[in-house]
C-alpha cells in the first residue's frame, strides 16, 4: 500500500474528529441568571475546544511530517497507525469530559487525569510507529538513515516522559493541568520550528 | 509541506462543519398543535442553517481562492490556517444559539452578538493570512506580486469593518443581524464576480 | 477552479450526510416490551435509512456523471453546486422526521410531505445545474455537445413532474409515499443502465 | 467510473463512521459513587469503541486490497459497492446497542445477535463484490485471473461461515460474542499477513 492512501484515510479521521469537537459545546437552555452569565459560565469548554483542536492540528502536522519520511507501508506500520488513530478519534470524549468535571469538586482530579492518560497513549503511539521505523530502515526514504529515525525516536520520546507529570499533576489541580497541555501543545508548534531550521532543505525560512 | 495537503485537510474540515449544522435542526417532539405548525415554528432554525451553510461556502471559495496564489506553506502559515479552522469548525456552535434564542425575549441580543464576533473572529484569521503573505511575497505564486496582496489584505479588511457594526447591531434586533448576514454573504458572492472579472485570465465570462 | 476541487469537496458533503443518516437510529432506553420487540418497532427508522441512504448514493452517482461531463466551473455554477449542496446535507433531517412520524396518526402525512418537498427541491437544483450547462455550452466537455445537454435537461427534469405527485400521496398515505420513494430509486438505478447502454463508448457491457 | 472516485467516497464513509463511533462514549451525568467509579463502569462502551474501530479498520484495509484488483468500475459494482456502505455506515448503532445491553439481564444476547447479523451482512457484501467480480474478470486488472478471484472469493467466504455461529453464541453469552469479534477481527490481521506473504511481489517482508 502506498503512504497516499493511507495518509488520506489518516487525514479523513484527524478533520472529523477534530471537528466533532465543537459539539461538546451546548447550546444552554433556559438559564436562570440569563444567557450571557451562562455562555460565561461553560469556558471551560471553550479552553478545552481550543486545547485538544490545537493538540490534534499538531497530531496531525507530526504525522505529515513522519510519513514524508515514509516509502512504502506494511502490515505492522498500518496497525501502528490504526492504533494512533483509535486514540485520535477518541480525543473528543476526554475533551468532553474535562470540560465536563473541569471545575467540580468531584471528579475533577479523575477527568484530567485521563485526559492527560489519552495523550499519553497517543504520544506511545507515535514511538512505537518511530520504534518500528528505526528497525525497518527499508521502509524510509531513501535521503532518511536509520541514524536520523532515531533521533526521531529520541524526540518523539519526549512525551512518554512528559505526560505522566501531567497525570500526577491532574491530582493537584485540573485547570492547571489543562493549562500545562496548551503550553506542552505550545512546546510542540515551537519544536517544530527548530526541526525545520534545522532539517528541511527547501524551507530556509 | 505542498499546499495541496494543507488543502485537502482544510476541505475536509470545511465539509463537516457545513454537513453537521443540520444536526441543529431537530425533529419536534409531541407537537402540542400539529407537526405542520411545530416545524413552521422553527423557522429560526431553518433561517440560520441556510445563513451558516452560505457563509461556509462563501469561506471555502474564498479560502481555495487565496490558497491558488501560494506556492508553499510555512510554518507560521501553518498555524494561521489551524486559528482560521478553529473559527469555521467552531460556527455549528453560534448557528444553534442564534436559532434557539432568535425569537427569545432575553437572550436574542446575546446570541446575535456571539453569532457576529464568531464571524469577526474570521474574518481577523483572514486578514491575518493576507497580511502575512504581504510580508513574504516569496510564499507566492511567481505571477501574484506584493502589490495584489496588499490589494487582497485590503479587501479582506473590509470584514473587520463591518462584522463590529453588526455586532453592535446584534442589540438592537437579533433576526435583523442574521438578514444582514445574509446580506454580507451575498454581497461577498457578488464581490467574488467583480473579482473573477477584473482578474482571472481564464474566465472571461 | 478546477471541476476536481469542487467534486473532492461534494464528495466530502455527499459521505458525511449518508453517514450522518445512523444517527437518527436510536438505541431503546428500557423498553417495556422487551429490547428485541421494541427493535422491531423502530423498523420506519430502518426503513428511512435505508431509502435515504439509497436516495443520496444515486444522487452522488448522478452527480459524478454530471460534472464528467463538465470542463470548468464557473461562479453561478458554483453556486448551484452549492444550493444542492445545501439540500444534500438537509437530508438526514427529513429522514429523521418521517421515521419518527411514519406510523403516527397525527403528523405522518406532513412528514411525509415535508420528504418529497426536499426531493423536489434536489431535482430542482439537478435540473437548474443542466439548464444553465445548456445555456453555456462552452463549460462542457469538447465531445459534449448542446444537444446532449438538453437531453441531459429534459431527463433530470423528470423528477419535477414525479416530486409533486409524491407530496400530494404523502396526504394519502406516509409509508406508501416512503415506499414510492424507494421505487423511484430503483428506477433512477435502472434509468441509469440504459443511459449507459446508449451513450457510454468504455462500457459496452 | 474509474475506482479512484469510488475509493475516495468509500474511504470518506469509513472514516466519518470509524469516528462517529466515540459519539457513543458519554460523559457521566451526577454519577452517585463519584466519576471514577462510573468510567470504570462504562467498560463495555469502551470494549465496543475498540472491536468496532478494528473491524471497520479491517474491512477498509480489505476494501482496498480488492480495489487494487479492479481496473474499473461498472454499474452492479457500484451498487454492491453501495450496499457494503450502507453496512459499515450504520456499524455504529449496534455498537451502541452492545455497549448499552451488554451486562444487561434482559436484552443482551439480543444486542449481540444485532451485533453477529451486522457482521453476517458486511461479509455477505464482501462475498457478492467477489462473487460479481469472478464472474466478470474482465473489470480486473490484468495480473489478476480468475482463478485468484475465485480463492478470493472462497477466503471471504469464510466470514458467512462463521457469523452465523457469533449469531448462535449471542443467546449463550454477550461478552463472550464480544471477545470472540475481537478475536475474528485479530484473526483478520493475520490472515492478511499470510496473503501477502504468498502472493504481493513487492512485499517481500
Amino acid at each position: 500500500m502506498p503512504t497516499s492512501r493511507l495518509e488520506a484515510f489518516s487525514d479523513g479521521v484527524f478533520a472529523i474528529a477534530i471537528t466533532l469537537l465543537v459539539l461538546d459545546i451546548r447550546v444552554p437552555k433556559d438559564p436562570p441568571d440569563g444567557l450571557a452569565r451562562a455562555l460565561v459560565d461553560q469556558w471551560p469548554n471553550y479552553a478545552a475546544y481550543v486545547v485538544s483542536f490545537l493538540i490534534i492540528g499538531i497530531i496531525w502536522v507530526n504525522h505529515h511530517a513522519t510519513f514524508q519520511n515514509v516509502r512504502r507501508v506494511d502490515r505492522p506500520l498500518l496497525f501502528v497507525n490504526l492504533a494512533l488513530l483509535l486514540v485520535v478519534a477518541a480525543i473528543p470524549f476526554p475533551t468532553a469530559l474535562l470540560a465536563e468535571y473541569l471545575l467540580s469538586s468531584d471528579g475533577a482530579h479523575v477527568a484530567a487525569a485521563v485526559y492527560s492518560a489519552v495523550m499519553l497513549a497517543m504520544s506511545i503511539c507515535f514511538v512505537a510507529l518511530w520504534a518500528y521505523l528505526a528497525r525497518r530502515p527499508e521502509l524510509l526514504d531513501g535521503s532518511v538513515g536509520a541514524s536520523v529515525a532515531r533521533e526521531r525516536l529520541r524526540r518523539s520520546s519526549l512525551g512518554i516522559v512528559v505526560y505522566p507529570f501531567t497525570i500526577a499533576l491532574a491530582f493537584v489541580s485540573a485547570p492547571l493541568t489543562l493549562a500545562v497541555h496548551f503550553g506542552i501543545a505550545l512546546f510542540y508548534v515551537f519544536e517544530r520550528v527548530s526541526l525545520e531550521a534545522d532539517g528541511s532543505p527547501n524551507q530556509p525560512g
